[in-house]
């Protein structure tokens, strides 16, 4: 989607029926897929028997007419390199696997093997606690844009298309290892113990304010934290607490170190004040802070998820009514941004695709939807 | 990073001294920043005074040498994409920015404004729940390499250059609505309430085993439920629940709304296993599941992260020790995996980069670091 959305003609094939993700939550009052809606937007759908070997043959015809393909599902058979490569030898394609070994693995079960379920929640939590955002298929997805882009430069320059692999769990160790916590584990011989909402290595907590809502203040650098000294008038007690301890306050470790009696401090200070009153308060002074959102909140209240932004319109998705679509984060100064497009339904666009990618007639079109080999979007799927 | 493991040759230029992050945790047993090391693995570092005009003019010229530029410094004077194009007219160049007004934003103040942390941890606990991992900064870099290798193309076919300009809220806002989050708070009015470790929408729940480890087991497909009714031997029971409530346990939503019924029945059956003994029931039967682990024993016991995979290897980074060190998670089959290549020690190329980049001689670089406009890698940097 990443690419569709900076402008590439992604065709998605699908078994006849929908693949795993069809009926994925979050739900639309009316039952369709609000995931599925949200992760394929501007790609056009070809619904296809991949059981037949006429399907078969059509996804392959495709992918030769494309250049380059992505899947998840096992690339063996006929979904091979090798054979897919027999028709388009430059071709770059992508296969995304659970583990390097090819058995099966999905965001929730690998993120338990990282390390940071375990090392997350509140203090006195016994249990691990789980992410609900699954950061490691987006992690996946940005490494897969990436890889493609990638090959795409080599094969202009040398003419070559290769075959990428690239699996979940590999793509979240690895980021295990880039955050420091691989090197952690051996050289420090540490383990991070659950620690609530404080930040690891300086200070930042979270405050209820006084009209019940919640914000984050974090003061990981020196100008973040001299900033949150002067705001909130606690220069004294910081001192005196440095005092006491023989912390260093400027240094990101003793921050760190005395972060429960710097959360003890500016606790009443927070509670004596509305959220309204704290955005005033902290606006330009180089206090770094940000107010907790339910969803609900973000959409109805932030003016960042909302029209007043370039990036996300208001877009009509069949079935299921108008809701903010957002486009791509990058804006390119030489390319102007292009119209948020809504996903496809099931099957929108085969016989668009076949017509125009694979040149087939409409009566061709007519007997491969008839014998099953197709299928087009109906009005069930749009409900 | 994620370039530099492709096979750039990525240059990170800092101010002398280092930048805001070159000593964030985790640090190891000698105060380095292990969380710096990570994250510059392949990189060059050239070590300058920013505040001169000698500095940045070096800077400058290396842009102009390079053609590609990322920055979360402000792209403002002498750094802003004006000026840089003025020596180069073909500069890609990506400007990172908190939010897209260039007001200042971390990860860990624009999460609990995505509405995931008010959504996440146990069902009883009255605070948000913070991610510990930085997932949006790691999307912000999936999308940064993504967003460079987009526009190296676009100049490939036309020429021309152009600046990127990219937010992390924009892009922690844009993963929301990816994931039908914003779609759901306007169309089903709906706010997702703390679940604990439950999967959002199909079953997925965490289970303690005999002997004290803890296992995710996850049930997202038919196929995925069948395997773990077959192997836990619970079918008859599933069948009653279902009978009993009339939920429709073949499907995903039947199976999120039966999740407390369902995780009830299997706890006794994980309770009485040893995670070894479940590893060897689920081995090859399709069922979803995986170990929870910490960080040390994600090092120590899981082979996917070891030298047994060709994505790790054994390096030594000055003045801390020898660790794992992760590559690229891509494989690309017709380019050879590059070995892995440590972190820098600040300023560890200044010489090497203007003398080969610049064509200085050694005397001028002499001079220059003479009169303080740049520095070299010290002992004291190294230990």
């Amino acid at each position: 989607m990443t690419l569709a959305q900076l402008g590439a003609d992604v065709i998605r094939f699908d078994d006849i029926g929908g693949g795993l993700d069809y009926h994925r939550w979050p739900l639309a009052p009316g039952g369709q897929s609000l995931f599925w809606a949200g992760m394929n937007k501007g790609k056009r759908s070809i619904s296809v028997n991949l059981r037949s070997e006429e399907g078969r043959e059509l996804v392959t015809a495709l992918v030769a007419a494309a250049g380059n393909l992505i899947t998840n599902f096992p690339a063996r058979g006929w979904l091979s390199y090798e054979r897919m490569r027999e028709r388009r030898p430059d071709l770059v394609m992508v296969a995304l696997t659970g583990n390097r070994d090819g058995t099966s693995e999905v965001d929730y079960t690998v993120n338990p093997a990282t390390g940071f379920p375990l090392a997350s929640g509140p203090r006195n939590l016994t249990e691990p606690a789980n992410s609900l955002m699954p950061a490691w298929d987006v992690a996946m997805g940005g490494l897969t844009a990436t890889g493609l882009l990638a090959a795409d430069r080599y094969r202009t320059r040398t003419g070559e298309g290769q075959l990428i692999g690239v699996a979940l769990s590999d793509v979240a160790f690895a980021m295990v290892g880039h955050l420091g916590r691989v090197a952690e584990a051996q050289v420090a011989g540490r383990d991070q113990s659950k620690d609530g909402n404080y930040l690891y290595g300086a200070f930042g907590h979270d405050f209820e304010t006084r009209d019940g809502r919640r914000v984050m203040i974090v003061a990981l650098t020196s100008r973040q934290w001299s900033a949150l000294r002067a705001v909130t008038g606690q220069q004294k007690a910081f001192d005196q607490i440095a005092k006491a301890t023989g912390l260093d306050l400027e240094t990101e470790t003793g921050r760190y170190e005395g972060r429960d009696l710097i959360a003890a401090i500016l606790r009443p200070w927070f509670l004596g004040r509305d959220l309204a009153e704290l955005r005033e308060l902290f606006d330009g002074t180089g206090v770094s802070w940000g107010p907790y959102q339910s969803f609900k909140q973000l959409v109805e209240d932030d003016p960042r998820a909302s029209e007043a932004s370039p990036m996300w319109e208001m877009v009509e998705h069949p079935g299921v009514g108008r809701y903010l679509m957002p486009g791509t984060p990058l804006d390119f100064s030489g390319i102007p941004r292009q119209p948020v497009r809504r996903a496809p339904l099931l099957g929108e666009h085969t016989e668009e695709v076949l017509a125009e990618v694979l040149g087939l007639s409409s009566a061709d079109i007519g007997k491969l939807e008839a014998d099953g080999t197709v299928a087009f979007a109906d009005d069930s799927v749009a409900q």
